[in-house]
């Protein structure tokens, strides 16, 4: 059987490094490349975060390509507290000894694409710079990429500021950019993310797996649900990056709407929000709809899918 | 009993003309003037809209002023079609015999508040523009006015913009300085009014009340729900400015936050949205917040309410 | 024969109290009122500064009203250091013993507007807010307005900002509302401002008239001379404001341009500039031009005024 | 003697014509490339006009290729009308025979600079849109840019719109991008270039030369004089993109400012304008400059400059 081929660019993140544990469990995926980009935190230590996922989960087949360091046209601004200084603080893993195999993720996205018999599938659980630059230096490529699963945005609130989502925030032109390049792209965004979250009693399964890339995901929530939890008051740990994995691989766990989404790049106080469009009838046209945009989902079925990616682990050889 | 001193101010509209008629229908309530501006239709059209009113009610002792013709910076639109070529089409009430006290909204709300000796509660349901000239002209005046409660704004998604509501988008400055002011409001936005609707088989009860209040009513809810239950596809007829009135009256049916709330006046796509702040803990800061945002309504209670004060009108003598 | 009414905005401020003293000398002048807003310092100091200026003069019968205390949208900025502490640091006149007639200043403008037979002609020296609040509270006035001679604004380079001059910048919205009022407006901008200038021997000749008024004025250009000859380097003192009052007493000393003027309020760097247009043939269109702007000074004219005014204060009583 | 390594980025265009003939003429520089961009006409056109300079100069040898086809994150907008349907009519040049070596201007830059021992010196007159993506994709290679001189922007007035040169409004991002790239750049705008023209008589002299580079561009003034003389009213012809060569050239037949440049891109009127700190002393500090801005020319050594340049294809072999 045919393998999907997928990019995932992203910047771990403990949110980001669970995503790529379901990803990486996929045996129908075939994941050229994971690219990494200045965001939740440094170029330097999202990248090393990148390795060490594979390594303990036993893919450093997969190469990894650090990318842009920070947004087109603004400073970079990282995360910070939220995923530690590390970027992905509370794990257990040693340093990386493998190392990425260049640093031009936008180079080695083109070759990939360029060499491809079939489209690509590209996932974004990261700020959008390293794409934007991808689909602006090689806007040929970009009839080689099917659609794009991206976590970003949202409709009701931002957590960045009032309206603003993160991802799209820190470098709204390259999500404009991203946006308006006429791929088609599933939208998950903080309106169904903070529906998708684990319960502490639930991922406290994930102990009883044995296995090490189990462990390091249940470290990750044991680190993550302070912030979530504790300070902000959410009924367990929200996963928001896993989403654009999760509707990849089983859509039936969402609802979608397919309508028009845009970014705002000007305002005093909206700059870096996505708007949504969710009026009724008539708007968007039909020829203005570029997104499908998640709205619900099965916290259930989710959790499910995510714990058994974990199991995956223990029952192959890794 | 001491009456509770009240400024209406409006630009009847379909849901101007039942929230006013619901605020006349209040025995507790001493309605001190009624102000026009120009917003869903021209500064005469409305202006003879509330003169309707206040025959059909038999309360042509309040006075009505007509103010702002248009917005501060920018040139009005009108809703158009949504309200009909007068503003307020529909109804069989003849043109109105009374005049406007005043052409000068502005100077009546100044003198009502300068003469009154406790402070009086504002009732916006238009644009906003008059209320902030007087605020502007008038800024010792400020402490004369006990609260104000204001249909407009949004914080799920709008109906003049994906994110602009009418009333603060027509004419965004003036909501900012009200919004501004330092006095607290109340504010029914999109996101509560959308739960404010009539269906068919219960506006249709207003027929057998037998009085032409109740019947001018009626042929509002006629008209307007074409454009609302089937070119809108809502389930009933939405009653927006209705809702601004009824939380005056009883607060108990409807659930609030007490948050921070600001207007985006300079986005290229975001300009006129109204940004309420919804993220949890330490967001808003307290002394940040502004204002109580209605977000969930008692539906079954508010229609009751509604219903109620379009009989009222049958027992009392007109 | 009839003298020109005239209504004096200002915020003194030293440039505004050279104006003020020039306006005070014309026996052709019917200054029906001052009126101050915060600008270059706190109305409370600037409004004293206007009561000082009329008594040293002698003309404490034209009435003083106090109006904004800050600008529409914003938070008020002052000028700071380039006028001292008291806003008109320098001279050594006491403290006033007049007060103002009132803390209205809209209201009083608006009642002279309202009385006087003819139109009037407005005057701005500081930041526009009154004006823009008259224009905006009483519409119906503005035909009672002949013209506004202004100082704001540039098209070569600002001061407060690298395009923005402080008079227009310090409330970009009250600007916009007076330019856009349709009424035509003469406009000094720094253009032409940083053109008027008087060396230092050129006022060393006011201490020579032995009248209190030009040894005030001399006091004024003393402390001026160290921000504007020693600190930036201007082969003299700037008079800004006066040229606001000499364009009205002799537009020879100017050359002017018919054009369109129109403000920016959303650019990150660019709001509250004012953008002329200079383009040729075509730009603007004939229903544009909205303005004279003054574009060159024939300074030792512009001089020569300034110093007969001063001298008139020691010819007539006082 | 060692050359210069150049790369010339433009959308021909008259100017830019005149400005690669000028360049073209230089026995000292070695145009690695000539690189178009979609701006004054579409992409095809622009191309095959680089190419028929190339054809009619003999020089062939250089490599030419297309690039972006429109900016960053707007629609295109052409020039239209001022520059006639192929973007470069009057002429009589045959279509061109050669091709364009690559569509991929971006890779060509990149690989040019890769391989180059020495920094390469980059000339832009046309829209920035290549060499933003190539400084984006490429970081690592702004080392191997020694400086960038470039046509566009102004501080005094607009041709676009009231504030913004043509160039930079085009595609304000890209624009932005370069400025703020740490790289050095000489900037030719509006100011300077409007004092660059040639009068009839003086380009006249072309005709006498006898060599069809000079016949060519004599072609190219007299369609040009049509919009510039005529319609806009010049004393001459304005020959924009050539002052960024001649400054290459000779630097002394200008005067600089070193100062501090950056784009507005928000603004609802000023989007597109270039922002030059032009205040005294202060302002920008010393590690915000980040151009030289060309003030003035010496017009007589520029003209006398850019007919030897055309003179000069008469006298070599071609």
């Amino acid at each position: 059987m045919k393998k999907i081929p997928i990019i995932f660019d992203c910047d771990p993140g403990h949110d980001d490094a669970i995503a790529l544990v379901m990803a990486l469990a996929r045996e129908d995926w075939d994941i050229k490349a994971i690219t990494t980009v200045g965001g939740n935190n440094t170029i330097k230590n999202v990248t090393e975060n990148a390795l060490r996922i594979l390594e303990v989960t036993g893919r450093t087949d997969i190469p990894v390509a650090s990318g842009m360091e920070g947004p087109f046209l603004k400073e970079l601004v990282q995360t910070g507290k939220f995923h530690g200084k590390s970027g992905m603080d509370g794990h257990h893993l040693p340093d990386p000894v493998t190392k990425a195999a260049s640093d031009d993720a936008v180079g080695l996205m083109a070759k990939i694409l360029e060499e491809s018999d079939e489209p690509v599938t590209l996932i974004i659980t990261g700020v959008f710079t390293n794409v934007a630059v991808l689909l602006l230096a090689y806007p040929h490529l970009k009839s080689k990429i099917s659609k794009i699963s991206i976590m970003g945005g949202s409709y009701y609130r931002g957590n960045w500021s009032p309206i603003a989502e993160f991802n799209v925030w820190a470098d709204p032109e390259a999500a404009d950019v991203v946006m308006r390049a006429g791929i088609p792209f599933d939208m998950y965004g903080l309106d169904v993310t903070h529906q998708a979250y684990l319960k502490r009693e639930e991922y406290a399964e994930l102990r009883t797996y044995n296995n090490p890339v189990a462990d390091f995901i249940a470290d990750l929530f044991d680190f993550f649900s302070k912030s979530c939890i504790e300070d902000r008051g959410h009924p367990g740990c929200l996963v928001h990056d896993a989403c654009a994995v999760a509707g990849l691989i089983d859509p039936s766990l969402f609802r979608y709407i397919d309508t028009h989404v845009q970014m705002d790049m000007d305002g005093d106080i909206t700059r870096g929000g996505c708007v949504v469009e969710l009026r009724p009838k008539g708007w968007p046209r039909d020829d203005e709809v570029n997104s499908k945009v998640a709205v619900w989902v099965d916290r259930i079925g989710f959790m499910k899918l995510l714990l058994d990616s974990c199991a995956y682990f223990g029952k192959k050889e890794v």
